[in-house]
């Protein structure tokens, strides 16, 4: 392992300083892919409404490996060794487990119908930069990250500090995340987190006297998932940015005749084999250029949709509470806006979602455990009595957003109103 | 209502800038019963285990008074109109609420089997310099101010403001200890509590969307306790110097001659009849100054007690589960130290205690009230799934705490070890 | 002046919230012109060096205008009224000066020879929405807006709160800047600052009491200006772009055939009348995506700036101290760089720069005025010692940039060596 | 060396975690003589004017030792490697440093005629449990540590770690004092300071990128004298400090026949031979126990200070411009108060000072150097033209502290005004 003759630096709000000193994990920030995080904004659309809110995955990576490295050094002190190729291998899964994100991910994704950690497995795989690096490391080496990343390698140990219910990614984000949209509610005890942490039959546990540290982090990242994940302006945005990518595939499969050059966006939206250095073009301002260009395009839907994602012309929310019939009303509403002439698949969302805030059965991801004084792991709902109350308390949400503007110019618009006033159960005047 | 000529100012760590405009709360802030409050920390021993806990009672009141009088600026604006003497009222009962603490409030009432509440009541009411301040701004208003902070004022929207289940208070305190602490866990969302407070139907309750930051404040609220107001050094340091007044109450009772000169002692410790003005000399420094006079007494318990009091000498905590039959392992317990000349008034302690983060049902404070979309009020965990999760979940703590030198010392200490091992289930080398 | 139904709240870590109340600024800042600012980074390509100076210019004209609106506050509390239009035209200049802002603005300024503040001017006073928006709440009022921004407008108490050495332009920055790129040394005690404002004679002063918060708020900005906005990687980014847009510019005019649709481009880069739709349609994203385009031209140049733009390929910065003959040993560095078909233009820059920290003699903004005991408003540079002391002491800056790869790669390397340590007085070896 | 078996841990504000690893360390920490810094205030009676600065030398001293802990990782990181008794030495000294302070310290020091430093002396060198703790590590070690904190040990790079210019002293008073008065003048740049540390032919230079660091921390220690210890509350407390225990002398030597027990006060204020363990009697609280018993003592003069120094009865403050004839008015002024039977050594005092914010020739402390790129230090006013500008400009302050109330109480009122008004150059009405 080649050490830099001079140790760089970033500078960092939330952990003062992160420091590099290996060769190659310097060479992999500086590959063309990595330095593509810093144009892909960490939550998409949620700069909407926490205007701050405008940081890239880029730096949440740097903060990531961070913590990552920090955690290699606590359990190394605790007695755990790594080997110089466990802890690059630790290292750079957490530096490089976002490199497959397109640009306002979530959306992006369900358009194309793509997942971004088959991308983060081509990256690391393909012909890349970033493939060539860590094959020069060690041949196999690409493999060996990518199966951390996809939680397939068989040092559990390892993919339990990548990929757990308290790993590095989280314990970055939510700390990231607070600090950026200056909710306070994502702070954390990552000092007391970290210092608990240790290695009980090769799995993670946290000493009991970091328990209350892990129930504040669980409290924490329910808060933000309610505050600022699941905002309805931040969900009501992705639901744009879903409607306007929709359109433009359309229009493509379609053979509409563009008056921009569509090239670039062709492959991705009209293929079906799409290549791994067409997809890295694609990042945050290549959707707000082609926004621009659209405009000007004669598509009288696409226009509008690119004026509304640029100008934050958001769809309207309203809350119900789900009945048995709610489906059924929903379609009312659905066919309502049809006959209206208003095309509900740009126009109409329906969003129902339930969250727990903890939920150790999961299937992906690992338990919490604490360390009891009797030296035995216990999973943490068995050991604190508030994340014993919280564990079965899942939190739901089912919203309507719709495209408010349409439904006021509507001659039929009494009529919609009502078809939305039966589904969400109270009165409105559009 | 009287204004100052000048707007005084105090800086504050907390809220930035203290202001102060009416003359009445800069003459009441001035009298020397307030300024007393200067001498008594806010958390009595607890800097025994957070170094910087060192804050006092002062800057603790200054900043209730100050979160008074910006719930009277954001209920104003609601709506909610104040008289101008209801707003002095207010502002009074927040800034004097603590007025009768006295040092290690605690363990002094404890022992002397006083409360301070009827102390605040007595400096309010009595002789004093805050009386005549009161009574100088409008005849029968010190009984007004009493009243509000014993909860018995008619008017229970100002009550609630000083005394419920969120008032300025505790919103002070949680972030005020969360500070000199150190501890992140207090940290709360004062700007949104704030902000989201309304008056229904004659009682406050939060806008929905505040109910997050209530969500948060409870459970900051449960982090400072088991963190910080019951960790085991503080309970232990508490007990410390609740055997240390014992003891110097059961000398002078019993006519013992001390070195020193005793007279201010003697009223609050051997009479039960307790002059005000007496009661006001008392502070934390009287306490330790003493303390320091006991280490030259002839007796070897308050030599001993004084000298752990000043040097951190903690009596040992050891955690159990509660069984049927623990009372008698602890009597079993006690009985041996007592067969082994331990004074187990002195130096064992058993610490039973239940809490529950939150509980609607207390007589004492009122339920908090969520503001829901329909304009009806509704306790919180009705509508708040991680409040019903944990409304049921009181968190309990059984400890046992005793001087383990003592004990090591003693001939017996293998007999010892083993009462203390029947109770506790678990082996202790001491 | 119309207040809006409901205050909007846009949460902010700098300001905690910033409130809209008037309807009229809340429509400004919907409009697309201003939306617009959502798209340009503040600190333009900072975030190279400092990888969280992600903010954009969006998040800081709210800012200024929430400085603006708390100055405005404090000067009402002290006595100085504005007229509800006055108000409005202090808020809406703090709110749209930066409207005409480019994408990483200095470079774009100087390739296209245009200034920002022109434009700023041209969307308050063409066809946009904001002129509308202007306009309908007064008729004259864009020219209005539009003098304040440009130092022009009679009032002079009002020009001074948007432009001089102490505005709210600079208070929101130092603020901003600090605290998204995580340096401490922009933090100024804004508290302070406001509530020791004040108006003599039609002028801004500062109380003598807050004399210390002026003083560390000079002190904060020299220390911004030298870590951050000077600093050399920024330095060397900007030149960066510069050499990339000015290439584009030369292609662009010398009829090169790209393969990209330039159209967009041709307007603002290759003809004297710029449209002010089409100016607005720039933003970052828009240079990055067309950077992306430019990687697949056949211009070698073009190639390799918009690599080096997209993947940080920094120019490397040489210190010097200048000697009288530096010029001569400049023109020689490049001629030899010239003779080894390195370009120049692209490829090495010369920066030369001098500051002071405070300089009251400036002919753009007006002095620092503090307010002393006799009433009388001086300049700060005669009553505090330590602002005297530096008033003086310009710092100065000589540093060459270039292209290190295009030197190492040149059969004439060690000849391009000599002429660099020639100028710089020190051996360096490529 | 001998480790703990558990690392012990205090949580601090300021630095987090302080982590204790060393036994003798954590004897030292226990040992009476260090627990006796909790009972008194890092900032004396600053309190008083900033009312949560109430932290204790207690807190400071383990902060001291925690960043003197940190600049030995530093050094040894670069190649500075201390043996493990001059790494004991270092630590030991840091911890220790301000053993010997008394109660609000300054004033103290002052009536008594001592200096702190030779009670820090003996309390290392005497029969104390301190001495007993250093011998048993190493026979000679507590003459070390006294010569370390005396500047007398001939190892001056450990004696520059804990007095000079930038010392681990300073670093923690200046971000302690800053977070506990809550203003933000203190906080400095402490990261990048320890990072930039290096040794230079056995002293102490920064690295050049190092350099903004010092810069902003000798502007905040010019901002927090200014501020915060110089503050004329501050002053003013403290001369009533003086007042009050100067007249405690008087009496004593007098034979004045007091009511309490002043057996402990005898020996430090009536006799020359002061026995170490009477010395560390003496703390904050003992000072503000006894003047609870001063209320009740008949001289008047006694009992006015007492009250004085317990309510908060302030000296007034006059600043004023020095003239050639201030001497003379002022002794006008003094002979006119006591005309009027004002006791002048009680009521009235004259503060003239003058402070460098730098002054690199000064006797006691080494200069601050800078490493500049040629491997050459410097010292740093040759090397930044911020710090060239201040350090000439020493700051000077010349005010009048007297009591007024006996002022406006005195039949010569008028007379006594004139001649406070001939001082200070302006009138006056008390």
């Amino acid at each position: 392992m080649q050490a830099l003759a001079d140790e760089k630096v970033f500078k960092c709000p939330i952990h003062s300083f992160i420091r590099v000193t290996d060769k190659l994990i310097w060479e992999l920030i500086e590959a063309p892919e990595f330095q593509r995080l810093r144009r892909i904004k960490q939550l998409g659309g949620t700069h909407i409404v926490y205007p701050t809110a405008e940081h890239s995955r880029f730096s949440h990576s740097l903060g990531v490996y961070f913590i990552a490295r920090r955690m290699i050094d606590v359990l190394n002190k605790q007695g755990t060794r790594f080997t110089d190729s466990e802890r690059m291998l630790i290292l750079c899964a957490a530096l490089l487990h976002d490199l497959g994100h397109g640009p306002f991910s979530h959306s992006f994704e369900t358009v194309l119908n793509i997942d971004h950690e088959d991308f983060t497995r081509r990256i690391l795989l393909e012909h890349t930069q970033i493939n060539h690096l860590l094959e020069g490391y060690q041949t196999g080496f690409s493999q060996e990250v990518s199966d951390v990343i996809a939680k397939k390698h068989p040092n559990r140990l390892i993919v339990s500090l990548i990929s757990s219910e308290i790993d590095a990614d989280r314990l970055d984000y939510l700390l990231r995340d607070s600090y950026f949209t200056g909710t306070p509610y994502g702070e954390i005890d990552l000092e007391r987190i970290l210092r608990t942490m240790r290695v009980v039959n090769g799995k993670i546990a946290f000493k009991h006297s970091g328990m209350h540290a892990i129930e504040d982090y669980l409290f924490s990242r329910y808060q933000m998932y309610w505050q600022v994940y699941l905002h309805d302006c931040s969900l009501s945005f992705n639901f744009l940015i879903q409607s306007l990518l929709t359109r433009v595939k359309k229009l493509l499969t379609d053979g509409y005749a563009f008056n921009c050059d569509m090239r670039l966006f062709h492959e991705l939206f009209a293929t079906t084999d799409i290549n791994i250095n067409t997809y890295l073009r694609f990042d945050d301002g290549v959707i707000t250029t082609f926004a621009g260009f659209f405009l000007e395009e004669s598509d009288a839907t696409l226009r509008d949709l690119a004026s509304k994602f640029l100008n934050r012309g958001l769809l309207k929310e309203f809350d119900y509470e789900p009945q048995e019939n709610s489906p059924q009303l929903y379609e009312q509403l659905a066919s309502a806006m049809e006959m209206a002439n208003i095309d509900t698949v740009s126009y109409l969302f329906n969003f129902n979602h339930e969250q727990s805030t903890y939920d150790h059965y999961g299937l992906d991801c690992e338990s919490i455990d604490i360390l009891t004084a009797d030296g035995i792991s216990r999973e943490i709902s068995t050991v604190s009595n508030i994340i014993q109350g919280i564990v079965n308390a899942p939190k739901k949400k089912s919203t309507i957003f719709l495209a408010l503007d349409h439904v006021k110019a509507s001659a039929n618009k009494e009529q919609l109103e009502k078809a939305l006033e039966a589904l969400i159960g109270r009165s409105v005047h559009v």
